[in-house]
């Protein structure tokens, strides 16, 4: 397929005062005239809710204090532009990752909720599918189950992101077109009603459970992945905090061929983070996907026929670096933490809560007034409980119990915030402008100011479609 | 002293699979090689306090809601890349506008309140005063005080921010190196003590102090325009709601001259906005900013010969376009709201605060319940100032007495974002990198991620001063 060939590119600016002449591309005889060179390999990476609130923190995490400097970070090295993020006009400003999705993989606007649907809820082309049309091979590795909004709108189409099933049926009912997924996802693919994964199997792909056998794949034989009932688990909490990056680099040696591969890789996980206000675990996703990406800088070093876009469908949470009108920001206490807020908290839920004790399950030594905050919110959550369940059978059908562990959560989080000084608005979505990153081979058409449906626009013309 | 010259550079770019060739700047026989083509005239704009979600939520402000698409902005059309902001290691990662402004203006980190010295307290040499040195004509152009921290980190040098008078004595002591100053701040140039205005009139400048004077300029003689007692007045309240544009369009014509110039414009109360957590004001000094960056397109392309660069020093209040879980942003009614909410709280706190008068002042339909948030707002508020006056007089003497109107204007802010879905986290600064926008000759060095103090070493560099 790839006929070596020579193609030179003269940029001749002639430059007097107050007057510039430019002439561009200029060809020169028997060299044939290319306006695109058409990466191999395409991998678009998509870090769910992270606005540029994420990538500046994260830079502060990782500082390593003992030097004069600031490290650079690898989003630091591949930084192009930003990207508006709003939805079709019915939707207001304010993205969520379905309609973000969409615009990403079909280059179209479209309302909340829409699964590569427009607004007529008609199915619109995606640059996966297209990928897989010009005879690549094509993949997707996520750490969300993998009939969530983002791989979803890449994959199928579906008029709600909301259809769990229906979206993983359509993987096989609407023709296979993707030779490998990764992710998380049991409980959508095994089901009483249908076993997707068998008939994946019939249909002669590998199936495999558990993160030890992505390194027994078969080679040419496509693959299906699941690693979890339904997304796995948090960084801070899987047993490889880093299954992005390990997944990443199997799906890059999976998927290699001669024709090339698209390969959508999602960062899922950074927008959970976000929606529960949690800047540890956010950070820990935001580990795992500068990994991930300092992986695929060797990629396209060993691999130069290849293109990485990295961008995020919108930012989640209204983060902020510093809060409450103090000028500090002091991530150091995260490397501390060693699990999630979450999993933390249910330890926290078991335990006396005694000032000792709170300091050894978080990892770092809280104050007389920190345990006494930790001890209100447990005693808030059994208060809460114990009023609950005197209510009457019939009150009680119309709620949740009240859990002393979400209690926990919440504090305990507070409590982290209240050390580093994070600020939060929102459990949802907000509507800036996210980042926008590239590298290797065509990377520089991804500069300046985009918008999203942009992104998609440009990976279609790479991949020859006319507009 | 500009020559007649002719530059010549060819990029010969050999791509063949998997190999890269670069030749750059190869030089041809009898033309002079010059790495840099230095702008005769550098504008840079510093838009204090503007992070993304400023730029985010000025476009979804300025939306006409009746066309099918969301419109681009200025901002839009020339952004380059992000921003990091932080300070000296010794002041941690949030930076104030006194070392943001000196990163920017000399190309060093230096400690949150450092007025062009380094952390040693020793003065360094700033873009402003380089470009004197070479020949070219100076000018700032703010919507503060001129001797606040941005102009003053241009200007002149201080340990302190703090010492307004110390800075303002400065620009005359130190030798005059700016042809031009407009903005307010008479308190600190008519003093008792010492009147600067008669010893610029002395040093042969021409003073004015009121916007219809500035069309009435004398050409060649340098010009002190005074236009306020501290800052001028915001956006929302003054006479002219696009002073700073209009200031701008005087100096690009006044400072015009055959050796070029160096124009630093601050929009300064973007950041006091935000400080305020006050989304109507912020939107009114970003609607001053794009008007100057709309007249600086102008004079650019009438110009080519400038360079224009816009970034912020750091990002003010946490501002997060969304809130509250809800996947929405309403800006609209921000287009009613014709004073500063400051104003219209003085209004409200004279007022009887029916529901009808109070959608008179806001000139905007409140709701029952909205009149009842600003008649408790308002009970709150005498209460308070009952509590204070039948303190003792020592009591009194250890607080200011509380103020009706502030607790208005809290409440007003707070019925804005209500409305609008905005979202607060400080009344400070937050760390967050902040974009870059650059236009006209050589604008294009500046993008990607940079880190603040390397848009000095730029302008030093395209300055011709050897790092
Ligand atoms: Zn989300
Ligand atoms: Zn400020």
């Amino acid at each position: 397929m790839n006929k070596l060939f020579t193609c030179i590119t003269i940029t001749l600016a002639l430059t007097a005062c107050n007057a510039t002449v430019k002439t561009n591309t200029t060809s020169i005889t028997n060299i044939p005239e290319t306006s695109v060179e058409t990466p191999k390999n395409i991998i678009m990476v998509v870090a769910d809710g992270m606005g540029p609130a994420y990538t500046t923190a994260y830079r502060y995490f990782k500082d390593d204090k003992t030097t004069a400097h600031i490290e650079e970070t690898v989003f630091d090295r591949h930084l192009l532009g930003l990207s508006s993020t709003y939805p079709a006009r019915e939707s207001g400003y304010i993205t969520d990752s379905a309609a973000g999705a969409t615009a990403l993989s079909a280059g179209i606007k479209t309302y909340n909720g829409a699964i590569a649907v427009d607004v007529n809820k008609k199915p619109v082309n995606t640059v996966l599918q297209w990928a897989k049309k010009q005879g690549k091979k094509t993949g997707v590795v996520v750490t969300s189950q993998v009939n969530h909004a983002t791989p979803a709108a890449y994959i199928t189409h579906n008029e709600s992101r909301e259809n769990y099933n229906a979206i993983a049926d359509s993987y096989l009912d609407n023709g296979i077109n993707t030779d490998l997924i990764l992710g998380g996802g049991w409980k959508y693919f095994i089901r009483e009603d249908r076993n997707l994964v068998s008939e994946y199997i019939q249909a002669d792909f590998q199936y495999i459970d558990n993160y030890q056998a992505i390194s027994q794949l078969a080679p040419q034989k496509p693959v299906l992945g699941l690693f979890a009932e339904v997304g796995l688990p948090a960084a801070l909490d899987d047993s490889n905090p880093h299954r992005l990056s390990m997944m990443t680099k199997a799906a890059t040696s999976h998927l290699a061929n001669d024709n090339g591969f698209f390969l959508l890789v999602e960062a899922s996980q950074v927008d959970w983070a976000g929606h529960g206000n949690d800047i540890a675990s956010a950070m820990a996703e935001m580990d795992d996907l500068a990994k991930t990406m300092e992986y695929l800088e060797l990629y396209v070093k060993n691999n130069p026929d290849t293109l990485v876009v990295l961008t995020a469908d919108h930012s989640t949470g209204g983060l902020t670096v510093a809060a409450n009108g103090k000028y500090i920001w002091q991530p150091a206490l995260l490397h501390q933490i060693k699990k999630s807020p979450k999993t933390l908290a249910k330890q926290l839920a078991k335990s006396d809560l005694t000032q000792n004790e709170i300091s050894t399950i978080l990892n770092f030594e809280v104050s007389k007034l920190e345990a006494q905050q930790l001890q209100q919110a447990k005693y808030k959550g059994f208060e809460q409980r114990e009023k609950y369940r005197n209510l009457s059978k019939t009150a009680q059908a119309k709620m949740k119990e009240p859990s002393v562990e979400k209690f926990m959560h919440k504090a305990v989080k507070r409590l982290i915030d209240s050390r580093t000084n994070t600020g939060w608005t929102s459990g949802g979505h907000t509507g800036i402008d996210v980042p926008i990153y590239a590298l290797g081979k065509q990377h520089d058409i991804f500069s300046g100011q985009l918008d999203n449906t942009d992104i998609a626009e440009k990976l279609f013309s790479l991949l020859g479609k006319k507009q």
